[in-house]
């Protein structure tokens, strides 16, 4: 029995908001875990006041000892963005490409940290023994560079995972996803597949990036008298990289704004990764320098975020850029769902300054970083896995990756649908799913982690779409009788000052229930809740909302 | 002087959100004022708490005696959903075809008036009078079925407002949009024509209703074995009409779920605009008598509306219906900007529970009921208009939509891109942009309108990423001392019971200020300023949040 229980293999998808198998997973087998990422998730709009979610890592720190190390696949917020967070709680070595590591550095200035974090730098082609497992790192492309897909030698066979990718024939920097390694890995078995399905809604095949800078060239010549602005997303250094040569070539300077694209195209040019022309930044103070069809300025925003650059141009907020008909802006992103109204607003605003807008929508100056349809089949035809796993995307995607992976010929029992927590075990005699373990998501507002649940989360909720009423009365338990109040004070409700009336009866309703409490000899508990049904129902029945209604009683004697 | 100024003609769009022209608009002749659509909007996230945004009708109030008639383009929320509200304060006369009056009725029953409203039913093809203009009604094809453009002849010549529309040479029923009186009104001379710009950005034609019937066709023989859920808009007549149709033909039995649905069936059926073959519709608690495979549901919930018939559906919640494996749901609508995450995490449910589904983005069963780039150009080159002001969207569409009649050769300076309130003035020399009127959203908030304004939506966004700390303390002032307190309420800040130490901190600031508040003789204000002050201080650096801080202080003599 012992023995047999040995033999296994278990996948566990740990954490993740809505995506399944995305920021992080474990792997495990008798006492060796292996993890491969460690991001964090951007709060859904039910979750009022939270800056971020990060993953429940219960399940690792109760098996600390066996955690062996965190592998990423990229320098992704959702792959590496709960690294600061986890690796108080898990101190363990790290791998990850140059880039990954230079991107999570800058993160950790933030933070402070008891065990300083033992970062290694890998390579595509290198491999890592880590306990059991030996974890082999393959080049892919994706809308960040230095990307890799992880090929896992396991007792039971190859686990790969494909983290983000796209094949891009013609990449701007480096090569193509190793195609060719796969196919090795295929012929000679892999066990497990797990492939990202962000975009298996979407037929064919996505854009080589140097698409993107095929357009930038047309949108430089059509629109050689005007001051170029785009915005892009500071990771995607070979976007970065193609504006740069570009600007270059028709002469103009670059200045950049937003603090995140300061620091990324810092880091990325002190790595290597980006080669900038000789003279050809300037620092965005100087701008007023140079005629605006000598300039492009490089901004973050492009997913609308307040306060963002982008967003401070538009809105006039921006201390050294003012925009207007002189100026061409360029998105060179698409919205993530959820951000679309947010990029819209700010497009608003640009067409009201009398600004050319070039987004994603209209012009092609944006291609995604996920593998389409056609994409998802040759990784699949060329790894051939006994099993697969769909991972990175909501339920819908994973089930209709599955279907994909179906037309291809796999049998249904042979593909599994994974829930995060839920442990997917595989042995000589395949593979099935086989209970859970403790995962999920932690909640961060502010400096708390994981102390704002669901009951401050429902109050919130309440307190966002109705407000508040506080009732305060002082009363002498001695004489039964009212001291002082009761006040009422709201926020969030009503304006006061427009609603006299109704906090007056408010008032009136409030000291009526005190003195039938008295009457009837009930205690403090009794009395509050009277006083709030009461007062609710009054307030419902004449304003048809529900504003959360705190009584308060300070006794004295 | 005076004479002059009779002669001119005024275009205001008065009200909307986000969107321009869309909701309402008035035109103007000396004593005369006309209202073209009195819609509604939905809240934005920011406006916590929100019921509905309706129009600010002040400037028609102001000239209640020259308003002669509202006229309606058709029954959708967005242009006629704020007539319950604004007939209260602007009793005229409303002219509506047979379909949007019905749809209005029914509205109307959950209201009261001090006046009963009058309603004129009116065709396309009919002329109608109202002070020194006539109006014309012309038919339009859109999704909702007895739509309207209007041409409204003035003394500076005739403006041609398309109310919203698309051309589909191939409608499910009736004709298609009236292109041979647009191209006489055209002929004859158009002064300004206001056309809506939805789909602007999008090129080509959008398909005809017809195409979704053919869809559906192709469903229900691919999923003869299956039961089939519809969800769609209930106002849209032609596409249930399609349902009921094809579900007869394969012999289904058809039951409604959702309220508004079940409504407009029942209405429209009334008026005729809905044919139902004897025997085809079944009360939804009858659908345990019929197999899966004789059953089409037809239900609301397109937009992943909480609550909605399809969202309880999804999530076990419908008291008649259960779904799982044996369902294929078909959702025949496209999620209107900020709802996408809404039906994304329905069809993930959906996905979870086994069920087949097709929806917008893989399937072609819905199509837009607003005219594409190619559908405008023929608006404009049949009305040949003098002057444009595009309509019915937001900045970014308009402005796309000036560009394309600058395309087909209309001078810029004929062009006005107006904004809410402002005024376009129109007279025999030309048309200029002449100063604004009072105009805007007034917010709904249960039986409340208007009572909701800024500093109750600053106090509810502060409540809800933060929550609220209230400290009631009881002093007495003769003697500078405090009798009981502080007490520390918080809601949506913390857990109470997991953050005693943080609160008896509170407490300790709390009372600590007010002992330094007594000897130094501040008064009440300065008090409560100084609590609210260390406190803030104290819980931002501890928690790195900012919750809203209430002190409280009760006096006794």
């Amino acid at each position: 029995m012992a023995k047999a229980k040995l033999k296994k293999v278990r996948v566990i998808p740990l954490g993740g908001l809505g995506e399944i198998g995305k920021n992080i997973t474990a792997i495990e087998y008798g006492d060796n875990i292996i993890v491969i990422d460690c991001g964090l998730g951007f709060p859904n709009d039910d979750m009022l006041g939270i800056d971020l979610v990060v993953p429940d890592v219960t399940y690792l720190q109760n098996n600390l000892q066996k955690v062996k190390a965190i592998f990423l696949t990229h320098g992704h917020e959702d792959h590496i963005g709960a690294l600061p967070y986890v690796l108080q709680k898990l101190p363990v070595p790290v791998y990850g490409t140059k880039l990954t590591l230079g991107i999570l550095l800058n993160k950790f200035e933030e933070h402070t940290f008891e065990t300083v974090p033992e970062l290694n730098c890998v390579n595509a082609g290198d491999k890592i023994k880590a306990g059991v497992f030996e974890v082999e790192f393959i080049h892919v492309n994706h809308s960040i560079a230095d990307s890799l897909c992880l090929a896992i030698k396991t007792p039971v066979g190859v686990i790969v995972h494909s983290g983000d990718f796209k094949i891009d024939p013609t990449p701007v920097e480096g090569e193509m996803t190793d195609l060719t390694r796969l196919g090795e890995l295929g012929r000679a078995g892999v066990k497990l597949l797990m492939c990202e399905s962000t975009n298996v809604e979407r037929e064919g095949y996505t854009h080589s990036e140097r698409r993107v800078g095929e357009s930038l060239e047309r949108y430089f010549e059509e629109h050689k008298d005007k001051r170029i602005i785009i915005s892009t997303f500071s990771s995607n250094v070979h976007r970065v990289q193609q504006v740069i040569d570009i600007a270059a070539k028709y002469g103009r300077k670059v200045a950049v704004t937003g603090r995140s694209m300061i620091n990324v195209i810092g880091a990325t040019v002190e790595l290597d990764y980006m080669k900038v022309p000789e003279g050809t930044l300037i620092d965005i103070g100087d701008i007023k320098k140079y005629p605006p069809q000598k300039l492009v300025i490089v901004s973050t925003g492009s997913q609308g975020e307040p306060m963002s650059a982008l967003y401070r141009m538009a809105y006039n907020m921006h201390d050294k850029v003012e925009i207007g008909h002189e100026d061409v802006v360029i998105i060179s992103a698409s919205a993530i769902p959820g951000n679309e109204k947010l990029v819209g607003n700010i497009i608003n605003e640009l067409y009201r300054k009398g600004v050319t807008v070039l987004s994603d929508s209209t012009a092609e100056v944006h291609v995604s970083g996920h593998a389409c349809r056609e994409e998802l089949k040759i990784f699949h035809a060329l790894t051939k896995p006994e099993f697969f796993m769909p991972v990175h995307g909501e339920a819908r995607h994973l089930h209709i990756h599955k279907e994909l992976a179906e037309q291809m010929g796999m049998e249904p029992c042979n593909i599994f649908v994974g829930e995060i927590g839920k442990v997917l075990e595989i042995d000589a005699k395949g593979a099935r799913f086989a209970g859970t373990v403790p995962a999920g998501i932690v909640l961060v507002d502010g400096y708390g982690v994981g102390d704002v649940g669901n009951v401050v989360l429902r109050d919130r909720k309440i307190l966002s779409s109705d407000g508040i009423i506080t009732i305060v009365t002082v009363i002498d338990r001695t004489y039964d009788e009212i001291i002082t109040g009761p006040e009422v004070i709201s926020r969030g409700f009503v304006y006061a000052k427009e609603s006299e009336a109704l906090i007056d009866n408010i008032k009136t309703i409030a000291r009526d229930t005190i003195n039938i409490c008295f009457d009837r000899g009930n205690d403090w508990n009794q009395m509050k809740f009277r006083i709030k049904d009461e007062v609710a129902k009054y307030v419902n029945q004449q304003t048809k909302r529900k504003p959360m209604i705190v009584p308060i009683i300070m006794e004295i004697e």
